[in-house]
């Protein structure tokens, strides 16, 4: 039997995954206390003691989405060797986490991006460490590969990130809103690109 | 003095003049009937009797962006000599309006593909076709410079376009959500290397 924190929990857990649902369909700013109680059959007093308010909701879907990417993308490529094969490891799988349309629908950080870049606030200070946190940990990656002699010593590497990110944007963009189903295909022969234009010549 | 019809006029361009400030700023989903009428000081109902409905009024923000965006971008770089010139200009004119955040404040094309890919109706299939409409641009501009020897024959027209829009997107997003100042550079950057990988051998 379910104790009653335990139930809590799951009631937490509920709400959450549904405004994650909302938000990865309509945008984060379509979350509403109102409708994620109607989803659930719960009293919208009910939903507001559990969340706090509709900021820590939308902050919490964040959380939620951090932690499906953190065991996608994050986690399988840090387990790689540092170097090359680490990075294309954490390439390959962005790619295929902004290709899954099916699965993950969207990037809320990119799509949160355009959404909040004139609003100020805590979602678009979460959105803005995670954006700048998920390019550190890229930024130490492309180091690595330098250090280990894969890429080109005199690379520029928050150049080598922003191209990076203009690519999984891109895919995302053409994947998701044009539904071009070469939009994987296109990304991954702009990725080798850029990869040949780093590498160290051999 | 102005007639009747001149006056209707006048007061039509007012309302969709408020409506694109509210949709570059909060997005095209944020435009309201009833915001705009408060904001001129009209009745709600002047205000639908002149626009139809809410899409209607979403589309006629999108032409007036239009527009803006055939005067600033399209013409000026359209007069250039075909090939490399013009090619050269489009992008040139079209990242300084990614860059221009004060005056232009965001694309409405590119911030409302991330918030009508899952949406349905007018609105979605006018951006698609403004989109798609800039792409078969974009790409005639490129398969010209390929004509006039100025850019590699064998080259995957849709695939340098791809890329080139990928640099618009992540400009846009690095100067309007992280407020980046280098992002132009960066911007830059990519677009010569992209430009170098797809020039004809001297």
């Amino acid at each position: 039997m379910e104790t009653r924190s335990e139930r809590a929990e799951t009631t937490l857990a509920a709400i959450v995954g549904a405004a994650l649902d909302m938000a990865v369909t309509e945008g984060l700013e379509s979350i509403s206390i109102g409708e994620v109680a109607k989803r659930l059959d719960l009293s919208k007093s009910g939903v507001f003691s559990r969340v706090g308010s509709r900021e820590q909701l939308q902050v919490a879907v964040l959380l939620e989405f951090d932690k499906r990417f953190v065991q996608t993308v994050f986690v399988p490529a840090m387990s790689e060797p540092r170097g090359l094969q680490r990075l294309q490891a954490v390439m390959r799988r962005w790619l295929a986490w902004a290709s899954d349309v099916d699965r993950h629908k969207t990037c809320l950080y990119t799509a949160g991006a355009f959404e909040y870049d004139d609003r100020e606030g805590p979602v678009r200070e979460h959105l803005l460490d995670g954006v700048l946190r998920w390019r550190a940990t890229l930024r130490r990656t492309v180091l690595q590969a330098m250090e280990a002699g894969h890429l080109r010593a005199d690379l520029d590497a928050e150049q080598m990130v922003f191209e990076m990110d203009a690519i999984f944007t891109i895919l995302l963009h053409d994947a998701r809103f044009l539904r071009d189903p070469r939009a994987g295909e296109r990304a991954e022969r702009a990725w080798q690109r850029l990869l040949n234009d780093c590498r160290a010549a051999p």
